[in-house]
């Protein structure tokens, strides 16, 4: 089928595919609700109106109809699960296009990775765009698995789910016009650049955006979201699983300025992506908190299509995809009917279609710690030290300076004032490079946990009460190609296999979730207080958040952007 | 300069061109107007905020500040004068970016046309984006000097001033699916696509709509207006010299769809370039009239660009040309100060700079009659005759049934019916072709009127109360080059040379208008009681606009779309 057949669809001369009867139609377009048939034909809507006849008819009784929603940024290597799994997890729930940048897999596996998650989308039931990942490595002040340049990028112009650059976290650098990041501007130039500027304000704010970027989803507060917004950036407001910035956010939505707003993820855990959802969750969050439904549901779908330029998404009008919601309440956004393509995919909450069996991909061996030491031991050089200070359910930490435990001349866990011992192995290139340092937070009695998931280098992270839990845990996952593990001493008290790249299962999102909060229990049960210490760990290596962070280079003071000692003379 | 010291500007580090300190400024994105600094350098806006030093530096003293004004669709053509012309015109008004199509030289010129238009942009101090013609002939009702199919619009493709396809004026072949017109929209698929089907509705627009079609400026109604803008088309309401739209469709507007709402002009003659305006004189009644000064403003700016994906265009923030207006009064919408690219260039409503002589283009000889016989006798071949029906201030015309005024065998004009012969000269390619009818609502006594703007062939249409008036008119013309005349028997009583393409004069702007007026003036002491009736004779060719037109062809019945006989049997 073609243009032409829809075009006769349109025109009622031939039977469309399906026509949705006595539809109560939320058309973001207008701002209106109305009742009305809406025609499918060939995939895409082709007509609005009565008077159609289709091979499959199905009568909506008045129920509401929304467009698929749209998620403006979500990294899917959090959900922990390859594409056709998230798409398993999200499509039920009504998000029916994402727009996703791989930039973890890109750090692990470089251009092959995002073409690992292009071909994956190509096989599953999302609308999946993929972002040039701008920013592989983040900065130079870690080593990732691969570094990826505008010469790099330049063949993604041409792909067709490709919309743009994605998020520039080097934001020093693009404000202070670093010549690599210029170059994938002026590269991208006449496509979506997003932004991530966390807390950047005042005149160095003004340069990162006079560079070009259109975008910020990293703001968690008022003032910060006004002020970007005011220089013209399209603000994604974002509800991850660390990151709530939904309600602290929604009283900058105002009729006047809500099509510069979308809505997105960022990062969620499969609990969160199975319990709460994703986009959906943030609708009924905000409808509930009293935003207008027609403007919620704009933020979710129509401005996210518009603002990334893709012009068959996005609202429920002729030409356009047919990826529609059919639900009884908007202010209870629980959709009944998914459809995407014009085929119904999801009912109730459940996908219709079987998980398709993926074709095997290439799966290199991405951890690769060779002959890293593994000793842990940092002789004492100072009695004063600078400790990272996690903060629940935020990214950024706190630059402590604490005194040292010394034992025999090291440094060493203080577990009575929760100051633990933290280990950054490099795992691409068996450099033997690691960061050691010392974080509060995570309230380990006894043990070990570590992870290759570790933003976004995904270098292997370990912190731990003593050296030898520390060590074994490493192990574990250089033995097992990388992963999520919990260990006390020697034994392994839970572990999370992660093969691809570090960062995936290929497992059901449901399994990987159980398996996840077996992870979350272990370490629980070694001490730790955070509702989810992996996650938490896993962003204790990003330098591009403030303040303190730790990279195999070492401590990152993200403020001064530099490599910082570990101890303060 | 390039990007480089931008950057270096927005970061305070070195002075920047222009600063415009205690500027009101309305902030289209966000949606609020206040008190700022705005920072200029290197022809675009570098920041908004305090603390930058400009080597000149501007106090406004709480004046408003808003985007440059964008005409969202509009045949430069219409001005009668070259691209340069046209910018001294709307330049002080406030109009800084223009989308353009230049469809009536490119019917008589062809590609070449196009480039002339391109060209003289070039030069010209307004940003002027050129949009490809769809419709060149508009149908196979007429003949035209040239014939565009998608291959010869192609090369335009990566023109960067060329932001996609023009108007798809052959609105049942679009939504039948003709051939030629699916080519052109595939191959601008990811473009702007722009719509024409007046009074279009139902399945039919349904279908035009499906066909990927995506604006509209032909709404007279609100009932059309509202029916369009529900099926996703942008709503561009036009205010142009004949047409004026502005007014009925103010309804339509409301501030949950007002982001797809767009103003343009279409069409405007000199004298109301001058005398009233442009975009802005649309601001002006907007306001008024009631609506929100910010939202007018919006659509006069921001949604434009925004449509058309001109990302550095249409709001005064980072990253952005510097194209704004200084205003003392948002309500009466006249800029004190208009800069482009940082650069001032109007105040008080004067162009600051001289007229720039114009590198000399080629100037094909464009009217060419050849050996046409100019012999006007129509035997009459029955008593009742189809005739023109003009409705002041439309473009759309009725179609009457009359009986003929027979004299010695031969139809003929009854001056005491207004029923006036009407002929339209093949122009381009010597054919000999000439078409024949009778219009009503002209009112000349005696002499004919003659021009070779003839909307969008561009023929030569002569409207008469004898032979040798008419013959005498199209022979001034086919001598001189083309334009426009009035002639009383053999005597030339007033006439206007449009020496490019038979479009456009090469004189200052106000020479055109004065002369233009002259005209009117002269057809007016021959009788005609329009306010302009060389603008509506102009329109009376034009075959995609209803009910009843006149090509070389013949009368076209525009609803059947079909020539159809003079005479009703």
């Amino acid at each position: 089928m073609s243009i032409v057949d829809r075009l006769a669809a349109a025109r009622g001369e031939i039977e469309c595919d399906l026509v949705l009867r006595d539809a109560r139609l939320v058309n973001v377009i207008s701002g209106e609700i109305y009742l009305t048939d809406i025609a499918v034909h060939d995939r895409h809507v082709v007509a609005l109106g009565d008077g159609y006849a289709g091979a499959s008819e199905v009568d909506l009784d008045g129920s509401y109809v929304t467009p698929g929603l749209i998620d403006a940024h979500v990294h899917i290597e959090s959900s922990l699960v390859t594409p056709p799994e998230f798409a398993r997890a999200v499509l039920p729930r009504g998000v029916t296009t994402v727009i996703t940048d791989p930039h973890e897999i890109a750090n692990v596996l470089g251009i092959a990775g995002i073409h690992y998650m292009l071909e994956r989308a190509r096989r599953g039931q999302l609308s999946m765009f993929v972002m040039a990942s701008s920013c592989v490595p983040a900065t130079r002040m870690e080593t990732s698995g691969a570094r990826l340049e505008a010469a790099d990028l330049a063949p993604l112009l041409d792909h067709p789910w490709v919309p743009g650059l994605a998020e520039l976290m080097n934001y020093p650098g693009v404000a202070l016009g670093d010549e690599g990041m210029l170059d994938k501007l002026a590269l991208f130039a006449d496509r979506a650049l997003d932004g991530h500027a966390p807390a950047m304000t005042g005149k160095r704010l003004n340069a990162y955006v006079a560079a070009g970027v259109q975008s910020e989803h990293e703001c968690t507060t008022l003032a910060e979201a006004r002020e970007k917004l005011r220089l013209g950036l399209t603000i994604f407001i974002r509800e991850g699983t660390t990151t709530r910035n939904l309600l602290p956010l929604l009283p900058l939505i105002t009729p006047e300025n809500h099509s510069a707003i979308c809505f997105c993820t960022d990062d969620r855990v499969p609990a969160d992506l199975i319990d709460e959802g994703s986009i959906d969750f943030m609708l009924r969050q905000a409808i509930a908190a009293g935003i207008d439904p027609v403007m919620a549901i704009r933020m979710g779908s129509y401005n996210t299509a518009r603002h990334f330029g893709l012009r068959k998404y996005g609202a429920v009008v002729p030409g356009r995809y047919a990826d529609l919601l059919v639900l009884p309440d908007l202010r209870d956004f629980h959709a009944q009917q998914v459809y995407r393509g014009g085929e119904l995919v999801a009912k109730d909450g459940i996908m219709l279609s079987q998980r398709r069996q993926a074709r095997p991909l290439d799966r290199p061996a991405s951890v690769n710690i060779g002959g890293a030491s593994l000793d842990f031991t940092i002789p004492a050089r100072g009695e004063t030290i600078r400790v990272i200070g996690t903060v629940l359910d935020q990214v950024v930490t706190r630059h402590l300076v604490e005194s040292a435990r010394i034992v025999k001349g090291c440094a060493v866990s203080d577990v009575e004032r929760d100051i633990l011992k933290f280990a950054m192995i490099e795992r691409h290139r068996a450099s033997g490079k690691v960061g050691l340092g010392f974080i509060k937070g995570f309230g380990l009695q006894r043990g070990a946990i570590a992870g290759t998931v570790a933003h976004d280098h995904h270098n292997l992270a370990v912190i731990g009460v003593d050296d030898s839990s520390m060590r074994a845990a490493a192990l574990a996952l250089a033995d097992g190609g990388g992963g999520l593990v919990a260990v006390d001493g020697e034994r392994i008290l839970a572990s999370l296999p992660l093969p691809v790249a570090g960062l995936l299962s290929e497992a059901p999102i449901e399994e990987v979730r159980a398996d996840y909060d077996r992870m979350v229990r272990a370490a629980q049960s070694l001490g730790s207080s955070l509702p989810d210490p992996f996650m938490a760990m896993s962003f204790m290596g990003l330098e591009v958040i403030p303040c303190l962070k730790l990279t195999d280079h070492g401590l990152v003071d993200v403020e001064r952007f530099e490599v910082v000692d570990l101890f303060v003379q």
